[in-house]
């Protein structure tokens, strides 16, 4: 996906609208909480295991391409008006993960 | 961005680790809306304007991009393991923004 | 506030509807955070001073009782299901914040 | 619990530390979500009939503790902030809930 081209779409929409008065670091912020929360509410009542059903519910999984595509959206613009380097910022948080929990000690998650 | 091949590297840091048990839609989507959230912290107690300053805080702006990136990461995974398809989605997204607030009719938010 | 009878109608409530099977501590964690999250909406693109306007809103003033509700509700069932005195923590988180911050050194959030 | 007096008190710790500045609804909500994000964090990664053992250790229910407490102050603040009756808010959600699921009708979640 060519980011820097959805990238200037997006300020461009924006631009349009007048809306850059809006997109202050913490309201977009806010913006991408509010989206990441509305993504969740799907899977609020579901077991984990039962969440992976969801590939089968072709109308949830519309509202769900619609959430994370607002998520997507607000991360872009995020990183546009802060300057972040997202490839760069992707690629160094695997590498940290990977020293973080090394693939030979095993780590499990459990209560 | 190749987001295919980040989507392929961390498919196989999951499966390195025997994590796909806990990537299910539901969790992902709650580690997702958690790294939202330590974004927003930030940016908690600071004004809307005063929040564009961040750029010139490097230490903040660090902490930021690693956030941004455990978001991008996340994002990343749900659509992989649901098997979205990011750009489609988030273009048919801007469309329907574009729809719904149409650049001739002035869209304010005020209190 | 009577708490404890607040409490003693939820459980009913869902014991009335069979919810309890829904109402894990993860389970009732997502729903206070999407509510939480709800409310937040409201506040998502005006600023932090003009948010304090809302009190003149009828209209936007029921949907944050409503939402803020809907948080006091999953609160109390989360102290619910896991036995926790919400009065005794409360009290000890005051005190703790207290030492944390003590009143005499000024403390700022600034960017 | 008194609510009142607890609010009192919180209002108090406020003025002393001059930071009613800071308690704008936004900002507010902003809190309220963060921590409500943080207790979440806490159930991330195990299942939904699993998150229920938390119950059995003290480590974990001790940091549950903290962050329901902080949860708590924020819904206190915020309805103190904005004027709303919290007890008067709680009964009438309770009561819209019971119109919205009748209890002699089955309500279930599932994928």
């Amino acid at each position: 996906m060519d980011i820097a081209s959805v990238q200037s779409r997006l300020r461009e929409f924006v631009e349009e609208r007048d809306w850059a008065q809006y997109h202050s670091p913490k309201n977009l912020s806010m913006a991408l909480a509010v989206e990441a929360s509305e993504l969740m509410e799907i899977f609020q009542w579901v077991g984990s295991e039962e969440s992976r059903n969801v590939i089968e519910h072709p109308e949830e999984l519309r509202k769900i391409e619609d959430e994370v595509a607002d998520v997507f959206v607000y991360t872009l613009r995020i990183a546009d008006v802060l300057g972040i380097d997202l490839e760069k910022a992707v690629w160094a948080k695997i590498e940290k993960n990977a020293n973080k929990y090394p693939s030979e000690v095993e780590h499990r998650w459990s209560l």
